[in-house]
């Protein structure tokens, strides 16, 4: 009946009072994402044994939850990311106590997506940084014009900064239109590297409704910009993945977490850091992914940090290992520490805290750099 | 300074160990959600004034939490969906005890915004029901063939229901592809419309990627499809914007809340259900929006519900008030009092309830048909 057999399998985490309240709540959750019908009126028999989800695996964890593997058909996610995430996590978004903790797809279905253009190895490469961490910044505050913002990009650049990025609220605003920034911040990167020979990039925010981002993707490629900022919480998830997969655009893409932060794991709902930033991420097509570090202003803890890393590089098929990017209120004097965490493979990002450092943006570029020089590996 | 003096309101929920933590917590919204930038840093006066969000009020109220609404200049938005949600939620969403409670969008801003294209008068005069609550179901389960699922709508129809929508899980499965479905379930319909002299209509399910999403849309409307529904938090609430704005469309929109749970309102973060599926769904253009009915298989309450109603139609300019569409495990012998609290300006969803009712599919379609009768205004 049209049914290959092969199945993709999602392992929650559900609260409940008791044992018989939690594998009550897994039954509902293989019905609820697929066929969302009675089961006693579901008369094929391939649809109940085929199409339903399928509990694989039910255990009592610590701390009174329950642990669950339920696999599905790979034909309910029809090959699209969107309805793939619907079957993960569609209608049970809604239903208090259960929450995705991770994902394991087949080759069959992962061959459907083409993840990450670049990966960590690509942007390495890319930058001809083959043996440290990479540093990001981010051009600010709102309400600069393009020529000042270009000035704040053409330092940092000049500084040895590898990744030049729009805060992700630069748009379309009048202050500093679209057009006009990227093209000015793009030359000024250019005009940095052709003086110190180096290989930074400029990575314009894209984040606009779904035939604009792209549109000003192709803006950006042409106003040679050497990435794009996607918030995929605000675009889409499947907006992300057609700018990565558009072989007309052709560049890194970076995710940014703006608008995302409910879909992670909040009390008892929503999806794990590690699925969310790491594994979803890729599906979604970026090469790097920001995220708030511990210790920030934000409210990720070390641990689920550490989770997300793992998630950035677990084995998925083809689909590429791609950067951890932590920030978010990340200031010089944490580099040190972040790296003894993350080690290499990791991208700092500092942004405030790169303009506090000292009254020249240049000289604090060049501080961030040398940091980084100094765990440079062999 | 590029800076009209017109601005939006958020209203937000704090939690907060006490109020000068609470007003802490305030003043750095201002700051996150647009310039992200040290305050001290930031050199041009007019950016402090004009950029950086205003607190308006601040008040502490029962159970410990306190209350806050803030004001940020339109321009930040950049007449924007996408970056008026980022000003609203964008990286507060992950900072926690921040809820958004109410939004509060001036004329200048509500004008960038068509929003629904036919609103709860629109619907009525195409459906040509003046005076009664407007009926729904979905057709199911998934597995089924395109051929079965459109002999259910047939008999939906017959029955009198009014809005005959795909269940939110019917993409593009294989075993129902996409267009062979849409053109049979319409067609099912217009027949059965015939044969009644009704005015039912077929709602195809476009929920998939952005250019796919569209592109369905426009096969849907060339099938005789007389709806679409969209999962806004699957596709971006910008796509279904645009789907919504689209003149070569231009069919009715129902939001679907698949993958949106996460947004609403969890303990002291995200969203309200006011907000999130009234104010917001409307100015992404949805003419109707479903949501789980309290009483029912998920967990709003009876309060969040009618917040909910009250977000459909609160005054928003020209912006349209819409249909509250309350599902979600709901049966017939709970129609009477889902009258009762919502009164006639409500569609009545019922999916697999409809067919748990009896063996007759077009019996119990009568039946549902009979029930909104009853409550036809004179």
């Amino acid at each position: 009946m049209r049914i290959s057999g092969e199945r993709f399998m999602v392992n929650y985490c559900l609260a409940a009072e008791n044992e018989k309240a939690a594998y009550a709540k897994a039954r509902d959750i293989c019905l609820e994402q697929t066929v969302e019908f009675p089961e006693e009126l579901i008369a094929a028999e391939f649809i109940r044994d085929a199409v339903v989800g399928r509990i694989e695996s039910f255990e009592s964890e610590a701390g009174g939850t329950y642990r669950t593997t339920i696999s599905y058909a790979v034909e309910t996610a029809a090959d699209e990311l969107t309805q793939l995430l619907n079957v993960i996590f569609g209608n049970i978004s809604i239903k208090p106590g259960i929450s995705v903790r991770e994902l394991s797809l087949p080759e069959s279905l992962l061959h459907k997506f083409r993840g990450p253009r670049f990966g960590r190895l690509g942007l390495r490469e890319r930058l001809e940084i083959l043996n440290r961490p990479l540093l990001h910044t981010a051009i600010k505050p709102m309400g600069l014009t393009a020529a000042d913002l270009a000035h704040l990009a053409y330092q940092c650049a000049l500084g040895g900064i590898d990744i030049i990025k729009d805060d992700h609220g630069l748009t379309n605003q009048s202050f500093a239109p679209f057009e006009e920034r990227v093209s000015r911040c793009a030359e000024a990167v250019h005009k940095a590297n052709q003086e110190t020979g180096g290989k930074s990039i400029y990575v314009a925010n894209v984040t606009a409704g779904a035939d604009e981002a792209v549109r000003r993707a192709k803006l950006a490629k042409a106003a040679g910009a050497g990435g794009l900022l996607v918030a995929p919480a605000l675009v889409g998830l499947d907006v992300m993945r057609a700018l990565a997969e558009d072989d007309t655009i052709g560049l890194p893409i970076i995710s940014h977490p703006a608008f995302q932060g409910s879909y992670v794991i909040n009390g008892d709902s929503g999806i794990s850091h590690y699925a969310l930033f790491g594994q979803i991420t890729r599906l979604a097509g970026a090469d790097a992914v920001i995220y708030p570090n511990f210790g920030g202003r934000f409210s990720f803890s070390r641990a689920e940090c550490l989770e997300i890393a793992r998630g950035t590089q677990v084995e998925m098929g083809h689909i590429k290992p791609i950067f951890p990017c932590p920030g978010g209120g990340m200031s010089l004097d944490k580099v040190a520490d972040m790296q003894k965490v993350y080690g290499n493979e990791v991208i700092f990002l500092i942004g405030g805290g790169l303009f506090r450092q000292g009254p020249d943006l240049v000289e604090n570029s060049h501080y961030f750099r040398n940091l980084a020089e100094s765990f440079a590996l062999g």
